[in-house]
């Protein structure tokens, strides 16, 4: 990919067409129901070229008219609108205490979410993979894709690989990216940025970063150290797990493992005033406000989003990390909030990018 | 820019020829003179679209037909070659210490190099601004335009319509940006990497990053701060002033100021094995080296290239850096080097910077 988008690569009128089909079904993603003059007057493609795109889209199902539209004078437009039918696309989260499965159809509803409280065996993986599968094909649906949100550090390819070789689907596309990369593909479908950094901490501490629009790799935020020889790394400082471990030291470890439930007792504590919770919610706070700055001064994202567990804690998490940004990255104005999207953001971002790769104008092969 | 490589903007045939167009420069650019047939071989144009693409670029002089090529049976064909002599492209480097000017042709030849010892008042970047292009349309040559390098933390918009509007040649295409960035756009070009970032102590310490191919804002390397509060930012610990002022605390102020031969005095003294010479490097080197680990866990560039002032002391700062590297950054297999394009890199990344829009398809409009 890095190569194809350096170097140009010769280009003819599918091309052209493939951008148009990318052109309309954005339209229709960002303004929802249109009728085909909208199209046309919006995007600047003549009335001609939109009826024919639309024509191609309509045949594969990923548009349906949806009749007479709003307009009151002389024969009413039809309205075409994305069509969710047809198609489905799954997100496989794999974190340390639990598996979820999301689907979601093509115009973006959400199919299935599935927990499974398990471990991270590849088997389990593939079981559940194979369910969300079968379920959404015995609703008629062509599966887009499937992708496993894995932690930063797991070997892709090596897992990709065993997993499509373990599925019962053989024509199943199998994906693997890290959870942080994944959840910011969700927050840039969610958001619209063009440049936004998402904060996860579901296993670990890593940023998923989207630059000009594009993920990029790196984002090891974790693996940051700032400080003389001898500090430890930022993911020991304002990890979760270190966190939950400073704010409940009466857990016992077993406990402390269970993430979800153990990050919500550290906001119930902090909510009732609890010092040693607060005290441990404003360390990683800073320390987090630390490696953010070093984010911002690099790479300048609009937005920072801290997601799953840290969205749970960003009452406060976000001031002192704040006032660590203001003092270490003055003058660039970084949004930082909380994300929206839940505790399973990357399955939702594993599924939503197979969609935004029919939203490029590359319509799926289905033999209808 | 951002918004139009985020979204898909409509396309039509002339975008297609215009992506040929740059298939067919880039082509020539990377592999030397080419028959037509050797293109459409290598590219995958067919001969006939190969033969009108090159016709436009010659008619355009961009291309000139350098007579028959090497290959011995049958009728000799024409070799197609980049024209270096209907265009060039200026860049004007703005450092505290001094302003150069340096233009190229079209085939990337450098037509001048120009020092003034001199401040940085618009009026001197104006003076040498019209010089050197009024040499270079004496040439009979159109200029693509003129870039100007100027320190990380300057107003490149408000300095652009003081220039722009001082110019006696009103329609020169003027263009602001970093030092850093502009450096690693001629790396880019140089050695052919999609993911570089540049080190530049020209005036502070900032990075140039190249992503995917692509130029992207951030690189405040120097705005790092490694450590808890009262740390000193990386600019003060890594920078060239201050490693200067430590190398050589006998030297008067002044001297120190004059940066070039300061540091090719630190140069001489580590060389001949001064012990405050070589503890200064060290720790710069030390310091340079961790906040690096900091872009690469974030980044991941291929290469990071210590450019300018660094590369005159690569050979010392190197060492220590990459043992930080190795220390904070494992497994990340980034290659650490300096420049070879010495002082000027950032007047030469400003003048190659318009060639890489005509290497992109969009022709110069140049009145023939």
């Amino acid at each position: 990919m890095t190569t194809t988008r350096a170097e140009p690569q010769p280009a003819d009128f599918a091309d052209v067409r493939t951008t148009n089909l990318a052109v309309v079904l954005r339209h229709l993603r960002a303004h929802g129901p249109s009728s085909r003059a909208a199209i046309a007057a919006s995007t600047g493609l003549t009335k001609a070229t939109v009826s024919s795109l639309t024509g191609d889209l309509i045949g594969h199902r990923l548009l349906r008219e949806t009749g007479p539209g709003g307009n009151r004078i002389g024969r009413p437009a039809t309205v075409l609108a994305l069509d969710g039918s047809a198609y489905a696309s799954i997100g496989i989260q794999v974190a340390p205490d639990q598996l979820t499965a999301l689907a979601v159809d093509y115009s973006g509803e959400r199919l299935l979410l599935w927990h499974r409280a398990a471990g991270d065996s590849t088997a389990e993986m593939v079981g559940l993979a194979q369910r969300a599968a079968a379920r959404v094909r015995q609703q008629g649906r062509h599966v887009l894709g499937l992708t496993l949100a894995v932690p930063g550090d797991v070997d892709g390819t090596g897992l990709r690989d065993r997993v499509a070789g373990s599925l019962r689907q053989k024509d199943l596309a199998v994906t693997v990216a890290g959870h942080a990369a994944l959840a910011a593909i969700a927050e840039r479908r969610h958001g619209g940025w063009a440049n936004v950094a998402y904060v996860s901490g579901v296993a670990g501490l890593d940023a998923g970063l989207i630059i000009d629009g594009h993920p990029v790799r790196g984002g090891r935020l974790g693996h940051l150290t700032l400080g003389p020889a001898g500090t430890p790394a930022l993911r020991e400082q304002a990890g979760i797990a270190p966190l939950v471990r400073r704010a409940l030291p009466d857990l016992d470890p077993a406990a402390q493992a269970d993430l979800a439930p153990a990050v919500e007792q550290v906001a119930i504590r902090a909510r009732s005033g609890d010092t040693t919770a607060l005290s441990a919610l404003k360390h990683a706070g800073s320390c987090l406000g630390q490696g953010l700055a070093a984010l911002v001064n690099l790479v300048e994202p609009e937005v920072i989003v801290l997601g799953d567990h840290f969205a749970t804690l960003a009452e406060w998490l976000i001031p002192a990390a704040s006032g660590e940004l203001a003092r270490l990255a003055p003058a660039l104005g970084t949004d930082l909030r909380a994300s929206t999207l839940g505790l399973h953001a990357a399955a939702l971002g594993g599924a939503v990018s197979h969609l935004d790769q029919v939203d490029t104008g590359r319509l799926p092969d289905n033999d209808r």
